[in-house]
């Protein structure tokens, strides 16, 4: 039985000969491609396809081109996102449009898309049709999270559960198909997978959850970013659409966020304003309710792994909780 | 035996359900799909991929979500071409990034590439596996295509050959595949599918000489855009390129050729220009060079519709030389 790290190096060593072998020509096509593969990533959704796999078999190589397809999909969604966002730097590197430029990446990120599918294809024949469906669903709603994440910035309401089915299409819907291709991979049946996928999505939630509320409450060395970059960016998080409910009977409150959240921050004023939002999230109770909420996301993803065990013996299901683990103890 | 008059209306039914049938939300993602999927256009490739389905069998809808799926691809790489090409019209109406917003444009296109795989993967079973390489091989030629048309904007030298790979990989593969997949759809063997390919990027290869023929030397008024607009914008054609050849004996008029399309020509100039340059190619015998080039690839799709008469009754192959005379009549 392999650990995360042990199917971590398993993953990083067939993914760099697979990069190495794309095409060579058009230049201008595949070197964006390999750039931004190269630059890396913790690659937490290839390690979750080789963890759902070994669920049910041994035969792990029959999950590595998953893995790579679903890791090329993420990094086309991230080119993609990056164009539409005017982001520069992705894991502190640039990012593919502002090495390159737009039209690049717009085709580079197309060409990614196509070679996920062709990994995707090199799935074992018997268990491909459902391996192929699950692709096509996490990626068609990969693009409608995305869509309506875009849509939130311009919206004045958002209700949280709407918020949450976003953050479930944006995020937690390839780590799903992650695990679920990864264990049809492994043989397992459809409901088995099924349930497999459900633990990835689950986490997922709960690991974009603790990514929002890193973000305001963090500590900035161990979360590798800057601490309240949603806030200066008014972005809708649960921690501010449920400041905004709890708010409903503090007038005062209630107004200092709005006032904050209706402005693009001037430079000169952001640490006010992540000072004077964090400690509203703080004294509403927020900070507090988010940990509820990423507790209970876990928990459930945890039960799905409970179910797991009625099928597979534990020793199996010990990297999924390893994993579990990992993504959300960054700091709670 | 359908005609392709018939092939277009089974196919044109098909595509009106399955447009409408698209998820409803959200409206931002989908909305711009079926916007250009309303928009039209002649339907070559579903009516090639229904066409390629019949020389095998009478069954036309395995081959529907095939022709479909080819037609959003085809799609969606125009939604993208037209963002990097910042085209504001698309057969006469807004491109979708002019309608909406490029961001839009680049988000609804990803969805389309993944329907298109949605709606390949609808088709038999048994042949779907050959179909998904063959969609593969084709949707990454496009992009091969696009980026060596976009590195040739900048390149000063273009061999004949590279121009020809450019135009095989950016339009004849899609034809090629449309009809390949068809017939693996109908049941074809992989051999025969292959020929029945080799005619269509023969077709697509005659096809797109004939555009950049008649884009210098059509009539306005049949070809439906603008006469001389490929020299205003110093594209790099076929008649270009064999005219620079051509004239390294003719300083001259080497001479002037450089000249016109060493620069970006004010509007006031710009017929002169079209005339100077038209002038040189007639002078030079580009004109029937190009025609016979066009002739050329027409009788080697022609001769692989010969090969296919060895295996097929010639009655289900008529509509693949109706479409030859109809793709390749338009003005000779």
């Amino acid at each position: 039985m392999l650990n995360i790290s042990e199917l971590y190096v398993l993953y990083r060593d067939y993914a760099k000969s697979a990069t190495e072998g794309f095409s060579a020509t058009p230049q201008g096509l595949y070197q964006p491609v390999q750039y931004i593969l190269s630059i890396g990533g913790k690659a937490t959704r290839p390690v979750l396809a080789l963890a759902g796999c070994q669920l049910f078999s041994d035969e792990l190589k029959a999950a590595l081109p998953v893995a790579f397809g679903v890791e090329v999909f993420h990094n086309f969604s991230l080119v993609h996102d990056d164009i539409m966002d005017a982001s520069p730097l992705r894991r502190g590197l640039p990012t593919v449009h502002q090495k390159y430029d737009n039209n690049t990446a717009i085709l580079s990120g197309d060409a990614m898309l196509i070679i996920a599918y062709q990994y995707i294809g090199q799935s074992p024949a018997s268990a491909f049709p459902a391996i192929f469906q699950a692709f096509n669903d996490a990626a068609i709603g990969v693009c409608e999270g995305q869509r309506l994440d875009m849509n939130f910035e311009t919206q004045t309401q958002v209700a949280i559960a709407d918020y949450l089915r976003m953050i479930e299409l944006k995020t937690a819907v390839l780590l799903q198909g992650a695990l679920k291709m990864g264990a049809l991979a492994g043989g397992a049946s459809l409901d088995l997978a099924a349930v497999v996928g459900n633990f990835g999505r689950d986490l997922g939630i709960a690991f974009q959850l603790q990514d929002d509320y890193l973000d305001t409450f963090g500590d900035a060395a161990k979360f590798g970013k800057r601490i309240g970059g949603d806030i200066v960016q008014n972005k809708k998080t649960y921690l501010y659409l449920r400041a905004l409910e709890l708010a409903a009977t503090e007038p005062e409150m209630l107004q200092t966020l709005q006032h904050w959240y209706g402005q693009n921050t001037a430079t000169e004023l952001e640490n006010t304003k992540i000072q004077a939002v964090t400690d509203i999230f703080r004294r509403l109770g927020v900070q507090d309710e988010s940990r509820k909420m990423m507790e209970m996301y876990h928990q459930r993803a945890l039960s799905h792994l409970q179910t797991l065990s009625q099928s597979v013996a534990n020793q199996r299901i010990a990297p999924l909780y390893e994993i579990a683990d990992f993504l959300l103890q960054r700091e709670q």
